[in-house]
């Protein structure tokens, strides 16, 4: 076992009421660091207060975008335990997102080590309701002071904790998608799979244009004959039509999201009909047609499900399931936080309990 | 007049022998700051030592790649003055890429005002050798700590400035390129004519590739067709096919580079025919097949022109200009350099002497 160093803050935050906890606001007291040289490689892991970080600004990472990120939850049990989602699935997605940035591999053992123990330092963050859980951030930056393109030699690991508050404190609330028709997120031999900086940056032209516009977010196309749908802005995207359970297939320009996953392996589990595959907007629209379009959902680490209630494409627009949450939908959003919240047994092996990873 | 303020750095560091200098190596004691929010805009302009900067790490830079650079140079002249090469140039250029990130534009008087402030100040730095200069690295970051994908509310300027040594120090030395067929660095709809990480991120690993394989740079192909000739790594590119100088035309994935748009202001003034227009590799290939590709360069602020003698592709490699630097790019390198330097009049009115701008 990995000998994690342990700074306590002097100061220690107070949690805000779990209802005004909002997304990615609010950080607990303690972080998890890590640094890479070549020498060392990867060393000196640590909890230490959550604070400013200095750096030089030649630091590569703000000049050329080496960088990488993951985007996990750990939750609040009925009976007070704190677990953690698919952790090794999670930071085996971030090795494979280190490697298309040419940043070295992280050893996952270490790193689970380490996030288990800023979670049970700050374990008072975790909160209690259901909805509510703890976000984690794990991310790496380049960090050599020099302004020319290159790969970085030297790194820095963080891990962040925010507990964030329920997504859906109302109620499933379907949104209106854009398929997006003049920008492009990614494309093949580029970064798409990769969770990268990079990627975001490139959204936020479209992500906001589709604001004004009354929508909340957009659906990506493929880059080279944009038509075949990829992704929307923060999620994968699933359709069912016909009683088949349809998603992207992952072709190198989509993000491999881990709530897919889950959804893919529970929907098979149940003998779903199930296909990752090449889908276009127009046999969607064609499917809508023909009365066989049941629902349209996004997966998410942040949403898990989130219903999709219309689609607008070139000025047309459908509306899904009547604008309302579909059964299917529903029953995978409540069967994923069951087995988030300890509520049922996890029979995929999914959870982790943090005093136990 | 913009105020602005002042703070001498306590320790001042020395220059290294011009001929260690490097690229992007060493920086001067000063830099130049300043700040974003709603309220108050870009505010608080400073020259302030170089030095390491605090920052929350949820800072959205370090996420989503919010931020945008530029790269200009400036010159000591024989005669002992400073100046700057297309200030204003550059910095609407910046403005450009501020508009692609949903940052907000800089005042570009009150940036250039601070610009010459922190050259006065750190002017000991600007080294003397003819190919040497003092290497300007303005740059803008998303400074919200918040965790989730948006654009930032506030913002952080820098202007850093490195002393850099001569690229040809040891004479010109054309270089092998790689036609990239795997990777692809933009497409349309993405962010390919800005100054942004994210570009630079998406080269690294076809970049690592080529390297293993003996290349210099890679040459990047569009990303529908992965036909047309777009840019080299950190350069655009020309060829001179038949009395005819080619560059790509700005489509929307390629970086307008400032020495691109000078190279072709000169070749006009000087009569010589000049496209930009799509050029295809297997137009390239074509011309050295029947003797008529003369030449073939790169373009950008660091090398100012870059022969280079061979392009290989899917394999098969052609030897330009019997791997010699041709009349064309040797004759625009010191056209260029001439003006830079302050040994010839510039015509253009691309030079900026610092006590004067």
């Amino acid at each position: 076992m990995t000998e994690i160093a342990f700074t306590k803050s002097n100061t220690l935050g107070i949690m805000p009421p779990e209802e005004q906890l909002g997304f990615g606001k609010y950080f607990t007291d303690h972080m998890f660091t890590m640094d890479y040289d070549p020498e060392n490689g990867w060393h000196n892991p640590a909890v230490i207060p959550y604070n400013e970080y200095s750096v030089l600004p030649a630091a590569m990472v703000f000049h050329y975008g080496q960088a990488i990120f993951e985007g996990m939850k750990a939750f609040r049990t009925e009976d007070d335990r704190i677990i953690v989602f698919r952790t090794k699935d999670y930071l085996a997605r971030f090795n494979r997102s280190a490697d298309a940035l040419c940043i070295p591999n992280i050893d996952i053992d270490v790193v689970t080590e380490g996030l288990k123990k800023v979670i049970e330092v700050d374990k008072a963050w975790v909160p209690t309701k259901v909805g509510t859980a703890l976000y984690i951030r794990p991310f790496i930056i380049a960090t050599d002071p020099y302004v020319g393109v290159k790969v970085s030699d030297t790194y820095k690991l963080f891990i962040l904790l925010s507990p964030v508050g329920a997504y859906y404190a109302a109620g499933f609330n379907p949104v209106s998608i854009k398929v997006e028709d003049k920008y492009v997120r990614a494309t093949l031999g580029g970064l798409g799979e990769a969770k990268t900086p990079a990627n975001y940056a490139m959204s936020l032209r479209a992500q906001e244009e589709a604001k004004k516009e009354g929508f909340a977010q957009v659906l990506w196309l493929d880059a080279v004959e944009r038509k075949y749908i990829e992704e929307v802005g923060t999620m994968n995207i699933f359709f069912k039509i016909n009683g088949e359970l349809i998603t992207p297939d992952l072709v190198g320009s989509i993000l491999g999201g881990m709530t897919r996953r889950t959804v893919l392996e529970l929907a098979k589990a149940w003998g779903v009909k199930v296909s990752e595959r090449r889908i276009s907007v127009e046999e969607v629209f064609a499917a809508h047609e023909k009365g066989q379009l049941e629902e349209v959902f996004g997966t998410g680490t942040a949403a898990v499900i989130s219903p999709v209630g219309e689609l607008s494409w070139k000025g047309k627009k459908i509306t899904i399931n009547q604008n309302q949450t579909g059964d299917f939908a529903k029953k995978l959003f409540d069967t994923v936080t069951d087995i988030q919240y300890g509520k049922v047994e996890d029979t995929f092996g999914w959870v982790d309990e943090v005093t136990k990873i």
